[in-house]
């Protein structure tokens, strides 16, 4: 499992303030603690800063980068804020996120095939998130086709289902767990998804982002934006793992085991 | 979901004491607490008595629905205990379980028409568990056809996976969810399992158990026998079952919210 790390997003109360008093101690140990508790990648949003955005996200991923050596996810719709990160980044980053829209889309792919960025890319069309699956997969395989004619490898591509709260629509759970299956099984493409959308509105929200990644895993989703700080949650994917036979000889879940990270 | 309260089994430390003494309180209490967390069905089993099971069996029907009106379970092979248990019990009992074997067959279906119970089967043929999800599935159609010519309703047959430890092959619970898939997907009909045999053999296994059922409700189980104390447990299948949209309006999730019981 691919492991986002979603913690240094400037929508967060916390850090907001950190941001705009650039306190790289606190920048630095949040990117510290989500890393060692399994992050591979380090998402960076500054996306309320709107000006500041490129000048920000390209300090914070010296930062993250200098503390941890992880590659960053770097979540900007912003073209030049993008490519300021880029230019600082080191390694292969993951650009979150690319649509259909033609701006978005030309603002964005260029600078993923310049630097060999992995890519999110949403299962949208130009009218919006479709209402079924079967309409995001087929928005899903417009935009494969477009990105890898501009020379992205698909391999390279990790498609969004889109995530709705179950608060505005009960089916807005089966909707995406049966995206997710048909672009894994029958396009053979991988999904990346964010949790916390699905329970907005309701009590026990980590509980239900909880079951909903295991769902989602068993559905065939290898990647995930999530807090990695939540250990009920990283226990969870440990077992999954092993559950589903993606993790040899229960080998990661073993060794977890034993670091004490699938206690409460 | 369809609960099955595992908890009043021969085979768990704290109950053969407890049956040996008819110890009619402790049994009342164990019963109630279960139907109070949620199980539909309460599991009698009295397996290790063999001679005295079919005193044991009837006594406990009569403890448990004296205690809670709820139907039980009956958890046994032997057709004389099962006999005893149904004769005495109210309303429509579940029989766990049958099989293609023939004086296993020949012992309980009769049984089953006449009390007009549901009944458990094991997706398993005369050589034992098959490996593959394609062999357990054409062992339960054969079982299924059997059952539904000797006049058992398939509304009333659960299918049973045969869960085996993923310590002993990391592909067993691969194979148990896509069984899964088949029989209530491509099949139509219901599946029924027990989760703790999954992680026989490893460390932190409520845990496991609790990421397996998920993983299950995810490929279409609909009835589980599990301890219904475990309100981690309990809370995932409530979050589930909203996900899976089958749980209108996010009622039962919201109810069992109010009543503090999705809290650790």
């Amino acid at each position: 499992m691919l492991i986002v790390g979603e913690l240094i997003n400037s929508s967060r109360k916390s850090i907001q303030p950190a941001l705009e008093s650039r306190d790289e101690q606190f920048i630095r140990q949040l990117a510290r603690r989500q890393v060692h508790a399994g992050a591979s990648y380090v998402d960076v949003n500054a996306g309320t800063f709107v000006d500041a955005e490129p000048e920000i996200l390209s300090w914070l991923v010296e930062v993250v980068q200098g503390e941890t050596g992880a590659p960053c996810s770097i979540d900007s719709s912003n073209p030049r804020a993008i490519e300021a990160a880029l230019a600082v980044h080191r390694g292969r980053a993951m650009v979150n996120s690319v649509t259909l829209e033609d701006s978005r889309y030309e603002g964005i792919v260029p600078l993923v095939v310049r630097y060999g960025c992995k890519i999110v890319g949403l299962c949208m069309d130009g009218s919006g998130i479709p209402a079924t699956a079967a309409e995001r997969v087929r928005a899903a395989r417009t935009l494969v086709e477009r990105l890898t004619a501009d020379g992205v490898p698909s391999g390279d591509i990790y498609l969004d289902p889109l995530v709705q709260p179950l608060a505005t629509g009960t089916g807005n759970g089966v909707v995406v767990l049966e995206t997710i299956g048909l672009v894994t099984r029958e396009m053979g493409l991988q999904c990346i998804c964010g949790l916390s959308n699905v329970s907005y509105g309701l009590p026990a929200r980590k509980l239900i982002n909880r079951a909903f990644l295991v769902l989602a895993m068993g559905a065939g989703l290898g990647a995930a934006i999530v807090d990695p700080l939540d250990r009920q949650l990283m226990a969870l994917i440990r077992a999954s793992e092993a559950l589903l036979d993606r993790d040899p000889s229960c080998r990661a879940f073993l060794a977890a085991f034993r670091r004490g990270e699938l206690e409460p």
